[in-house]
């Protein structure tokens, strides 16, 4: 598969470059060293607070805080200062992976795996013959906190609105052992990629 | 298709009792009319607050107030004096339809329809044999305002979320007009069903 090599090694250059959330590291190794199957952008969950120049205007949008962990009050409170114009949101967003297969027996595979791990809006997409799979969960959080650089917001809610987004993240991370499990038992269905190993190598990357 | 008979018969029946929503039952009836095709579970797009008595309790979650076009401050006041028990959420949902594909190919077809349409979020999924494409959008509000009845927003923040759900849903159901006439082009490829008129006869419903 070309389009794996690519994937491969833009995953691995990520990497190295930090750009990759920590701690879904391991399971994206992991996963891409199965055979047929490789991920591209995939995001382990995560809590922030955006701002928006207008409804819809996503490519504009800029986040004033974002963390893939619980978000702490003090932080939030922090980054709000920093509001100036558009739409504020605080969002919390679970873990998605985006996985394609080579064919159509593996994507069914790869959505059964999703959805048995909790992972419930796992659905998938043909684009010009590669099968995507989105394995994606339902805890999203989007509240609007102000506009143009006005929070309308006390701290009461401020902390109440960070208690149940942490809560979400927490829960849909929470799932993250068990796809784990499972894609281990996918492995040992699907076997294992020498393309994988050889190009970790190459590029220093400690696979498990 | 067996399946599809069953499926005409339960959307024949609601709408009977009223139970569909108006606004997108002429869409519905058209989309059934095509040959291959059929609806299941479809919302035209709304907007409510609802109460849920745990994070992710979704079965026993209930709604203060529901409607299927923006919704006023007063409604929303009103309906924020019901609350009794657990997390309050503001929530506001784009248009989602779920249509059955006879075969893989005109699944591909609606998926490419529903994105062509502005529907980004359409994506499908393979249960059991059938192709199940989900036409859905990106305008999701889910804001919590509160929690065990106790309300911890003021008015000003109130319309101001108000305002956001609103426009959020006027923008996702301005969509529908494309879609329709998106169908209308599918329908023109694919050829009409039988087997749609000849239950609407017997039902009684008018069909264009």
């Amino acid at each position: 598969m070309k389009a794996k090599r690519e994937a491969l090694v833009s995953l691995f250059t990520a990497m190295r470059e930090g750009k990759v959330d920590e701690d879904i590291i391991d399971l994206l190794l992991f996963i891409n060293s199965i055979d047929g199957i490789y991920t591209t952008s995939s995001c382990s969950g995560r809590i922030g607070i955006m701002e928006e120049p207008d409804l819809g205007a996503k490519p504009l949008a800029r986040w004033l805080i974002k963390v893939h962990r619980p978000m702490e009050f003090e932080e939030a409170r922090e980054a709000l200062r920093n509001a100036e114009r558009g739409l504020i949101f605080l969002k919390s967003q679970p873990p998605i992976f985006h996985i394609v297969a080579e064919d159509l027996e593996k994507a069914k595979k790869l959505h059964e795996l999703g959805l048995a791990s909790g992972f419930k809006y796992t659905t998938f997409k043909v684009i010009s013959k590669r099968y995507l799979v989105e394995i994606n969960a339902t805890e999203y959080l989007t509240a609007p906190l102000g506009r143009d650089g006005r929070v309308l917001i006390d701290d009461e809610y401020l902390r109440f609105a960070l208690e149940v987004g942490n809560s979400m993240l927490r829960r849909s991370k929470g799932r993250l052992p068990r796809l784990e499990r499972n894609f281990r038992k996918l492995r040992e269905e699907l076997g294992e990629d020498g393309l994988f190993y050889e190009l970790a190598e190459k590029f220093e990357i400690k696979a498990r």
